[in-house]
């Protein structure tokens, strides 16, 4: 950094909170300041509004666990969606995947992560006793495990059908495959493994 | 995008303006934008507030031009520059570049960009006449144009070159040649061409 004193401290702070947005570092957050400094009016003032409205009205669904601004959230407030069936993400980035693909027209769950005993993540650090109680609901009829195929994953994902192994609902999980659009050559061998197991009449 | 609401509009237009700054585009900014509602107050906080600051505070020098919460800028009003050098940039990423290398001591003056017929950029668009006016001061004796080495840029230190041809000043440029760390195998030939030419004694 300049040993000298560029310009007021204020750009300098700037600067470094742009610096820890993911996907900019140290230099692109110092062509992010400038780029908002040079359009005042048309992305520095709207931004700061949005992100003052942000941290005014955002915040966590208390029923599913989402960010926004309502609580109950919209999706848990959409009288459209199936009420008999919940699925459950990891995160809310998990959630906004699934709605882009339009892939589900239910309501969600969102744990806020996996079980992880190395890095110190419980059971009681997720959000798994309100998904006992909302599981236990009478429409509910299917609880769909929408979470990663890692070690971490499926281990959280043992753990809530143990959860709710006396519930009278079914849990299901995502089918394993081949990616549409995937090439098999740079596929792993488990991947290919359970597209195989899994296949079905053309 | 969904055709469904995922959350309040908010948190869209958010992202949307996120997705503005150079370096994020869509994907990257639902990232960062999620990013931020988490880490609201380590991060959100303060970098709403960090903008707030900055859209009250920060605006453009009426002396060089660059961009500061004061006016004159820090380094106009820094009594310990050499006051007779004024260096010339096009841009103010490109003070800050000179400023982190401590290249010199000395004032600058920021262009705001280079002549560019094509793209309608003529003398009057940019801070020109204010460059020759500071110029005819009588403790300037050297204009140093640190301008890209393009054509754009050496159209413009050209222009510039004319406009102080009747003052008392020196008008230097910057040295062509090897980049410290360069290797000679990447360079373009007009590049190796200079730094031949302009080859100093070992």
């Amino acid at each position: 950094m300049a040993q000298k004193q560029v310009a007021g401290p204020e750009i300098e702070r700037l600067i470094q909170l742009l610096a820890k947005l993911p996907g900019l570092g140290p230099r692109s957050a110092r062509r992010a300041a400038l780029h908002l400094i040079k359009k005042k009016d048309q992305l520095l003032v709207p931004l700061s509004e949005a992100m003052g409205i942000a941290v005014r009205d955002i915040g966590i669904c208390s029923v599913c666990g989402t960010v926004d601004t309502s609580d109950p959230c919209t999706i848990c407030s959409d009288e459209k969606r199936d009420p008999s069936v919940l699925v459950v993400v990891e995160d809310v980035s998990d959630l906004w995947a699934l709605e882009r693909a339009s892939a589900v027209n239910a309501r969600y769950h969102v744990l806020g992560g996996t079980l992880s005993p190395l890095d110190g993540v419980g059971p009681d650090d997720l959000n798994l006793a309100s998904l006992v109680d909302r599981c236990g609901a009478p429409e509910i009829q299917e609880v769909i495990l929408a979470i990663s195929a890692t070690v971490e994953g499926q281990t959280t994902a043992h753990y809530i059908m143990d959860q709710l192994g006396h519930l009278d609902v079914h849990v299901t999980k995502l089918a394993h495959g081949v990616p549409v659009g995937g090439e098999l050559d740079y596929l792993d061998e488990g991947t290919l493994a359970q597209a195989l197991k899994a296949r079905t009449r053309f």
